[in-house]
């Protein structure tokens, strides 16, 4: 999320009463998924197992509970509970907005374009033109969707993270992370019905331009897929994925979270992706293989009984 | 489901044109899941498969269609068709109550929640404080869901078991079970989008405290999820299932019906479970196996060919 | 789709600026799936790999883009891009015509039926008698719906296929094939929540009678799923997919396109069908085999540790 207008790092400091260590002079321009973090984004962190790629990363100011050396371009936020300090900045910026209305009066929506009966449109949702949402779907607050996009029947787009802090010491042992992020749906994507598209808990969750998807699939948080993908039905992809342009996956494949596959791969039906893949090939299983290597096996497999006879059945075996 | 009140065995004798053996004298209380059943429950056999472990579960009144011996603080029901009798007797206690309004005037909506338009609450349903209904959800009559918790939109509570009386020499094979259970949803829940979670055929489904689920997910009737569980996306969970605290499933797993899963077991993605599974433990592939198991299961199978090339290569084989 | 009276081929050759080759005076009486397709069908095909399978089919009339010889009795239209004047056609007799109305007015609905608030029923909708629609149900236009059927919760009728004419050439790889088929539900069908049933590109998506359907169930364009089948939930079938009667599919089965599975066929948990399968038969996996040959497989792998220590062991392997 970028702020409306930058950000005093003074004003944030007392608003979460934090002690500055660094530049206290800065201005902070949003807030970034720490894969996606740019120059002037505000994080926060933790844990001491990520201390360290948070100072290092792109991000100019950092929330974190332990005192030490920082660049001098940068600042430490100084709080005892950085995850409590971040939800508090996100709920201000992007503060609860209810809507009783199934279409926002701050949503925009294009010219040529149709929304049918029992379909909700959240506040500042912009539909583009000659766009046609279908009944009893749901589009969340500040989501973006192109010209010439189609959504299907009951698919939901802009619904939370599944994205939780955890602490198994407390009664309840997750805590949601407060999501300010969107989901921008971009030209000539057609979805299918019964979707779920996360918004992106701080970066936006992205479907590139002509892409089309089948019914039942499932999009994670800050997830961007490339231009022209094909998605079968019940795919499911998780969180801070990236899709390059092309790229196929057949019916029920999942997809693990924080993962790239290359443009124009094909990841066959059923297939579990556990890891990144490179572009331009074909691949199956779960976990995944090139689609010519697991193939092979399942004949190989086949073959153990000969083995077995061969080995053990002269000398009694078997 | 318990009676609003206790029903004298008389009347249900007279109401299904059984006749009683054994205690005629008593009052049930309930009906109930054969495997939750307690004393004062009724419930109905018609398989002689079953007719013993009925007899000799907790349940006090039996609905069966052959005389046979019965312990005397038990009453048998005898009538010919004991499906059909036993399902009047649903439909007279849980009588089908359609509702044309969108939040029906039986339900109660506790202080500080928000219901988002196009969500549909049915009749005596209860929501607790501070909760957020999202946009085209539906929770069926009965339900009860409770305070801090959050269903994401198009999310469907209480829709009905997939759940059979089979005879394959009907011209229609299959006829529903009536169900007279409940969905109850405890204190700081949250449930993403496009789930369904069937409400219990005569028992309770159950989501325990602070447990949190993903889009997608599909949860069987009378199913009791512990507390403080993590269910990522399009899960399914069939009926009769127990999932104790701490249980964490990744995307796409499949759980078969009326098994266990221990505390703190960790079911990795894709995984199809069939029986039993112990806790604090972690387990892979479908089927589910022990996950250590499975990957070195995974490292053999690669191994064939060199095994293949040292028997048969230098036979001429290969 | 059948046209609403048959319709001269000079009158399509004109409408679409094409050059009749053959019949010219002939009547079209519908466009059909190339899988389903009857005499008097219109058909168009635009890649030299299936000239002649089109041209040798029922069809009678050919939309195509190269001349050819064709039997007498048979029609070529001749144009430079048969996709685009089948679209045309398409639209001509199936236009979008959007509803702003939650039940249309050309909608009929029978005798006993309830159809609960929230739920969307299309132009020319047809529902039988002692049928229950339940709340944020879409059913969208030209479906049909039977006697004493049940849709649940949040369940899609009638989405649009995912079908596409693929060119990688142009700027948006893939464009929508417009539909003009549609979904029939036949009596006694069950429908559970969250499922989506996509309708017809040009023939009819088909639910037999007495079949049960649990939730989350994707099934595709032109399927045709015969009588008391049994699916369970989250369960994926692809487009012009044929079931016989009596199949059970359990829970997150996936299903290929345009293949046949028979009668009576039973196929276990999370198996991936590819291929057609023989009826009164149980399978397993995926790629899915005959359920006895799986598990013996799955045995087989359990012995390679055995198999190697007998080869490698003695000979310091292992």
């Amino acid at each position: 999320m970028q702020f409306p207008s930058p950000v005093a790092v003074k004003w944030i400091a007392d608003f979460i009463g934090a002690k500055i260590i660094g530049n206290n002079i800065g201005y902070a321009t949003g807030i970034n998924e720490i894969h996606k973090v740019e120059p002037g984004d505000l994080v926060f962190v933790d844990h001491p197992k990520y201390y360290e790629k948070c100072i290092n990363s792109n991000a100019s100011f950092i929330i974190i509970n332990k005192e030490t050396a920082v660049p001098e371009e940068k600042a430490l936020l100084l709080v005892n509970n950085p995850f409590d300090a971040y939800c508090k900045i996100v709920q201000h910026f992007r503060p609860f907005e209810p809507s009783s209305k199934m279409i926002s009066s701050s949503a925009t929506i294009g010219e040529g374009s149709f929304i049918y009966p029992n379909a909700f449109i959240g506040n500042h949702v912009s539909i583009g033109n000659n766009t046609i949402i279908y009944p009893n779907v749901t589009i969340m607050d500040h989501c973006i969707v192109g010209h010439n996009v189609v959504v299907q029947p009951g698919t939901v787009i802009g619904s939370s993270a599944f994205y939780y802090n955890t602490k198994k010491d407390r009664e309840v042992w997750y805590k949601k992370m407060p999501d300010c992020g969107r989901v921008i749906i971009e030209d000539d994507v057609e979805i299918g019905a019964g979707c779920t598209i996360d918004r992106g808990v701080s970066h936006d969750t992205i479907i590139g331009k002509g892409t089309k998807m089948d019914n039942m699939i499932h999009i994670g948080h800050d997830t961007v897929i490339g231009k022209n993908c094909l998605i079968a039905a019940q795919v499911g992809i998780a969180g801070v994925v990236t899709l390059k342009d092309g790229v196929t996956l057949w019916g029920q494949v999942g997809v693990s979270k924080t993962l790239t596959i290359g443009a124009n791969a094909v990841i066959l039906a059923q297939s579990g992706v556990g890891g990144d893949l490179e572009g331009n090939k074909a691949y199956f299983g779960s976990p995944v293989q090139d689609a010519r290597v697991k193939q092979k096996e399942m004949v190989w497999v086949k073959r153990i009984p000969e083995l077995w006879d061969k080995v053990m059945g002269k000398k009694g075996g078997g």
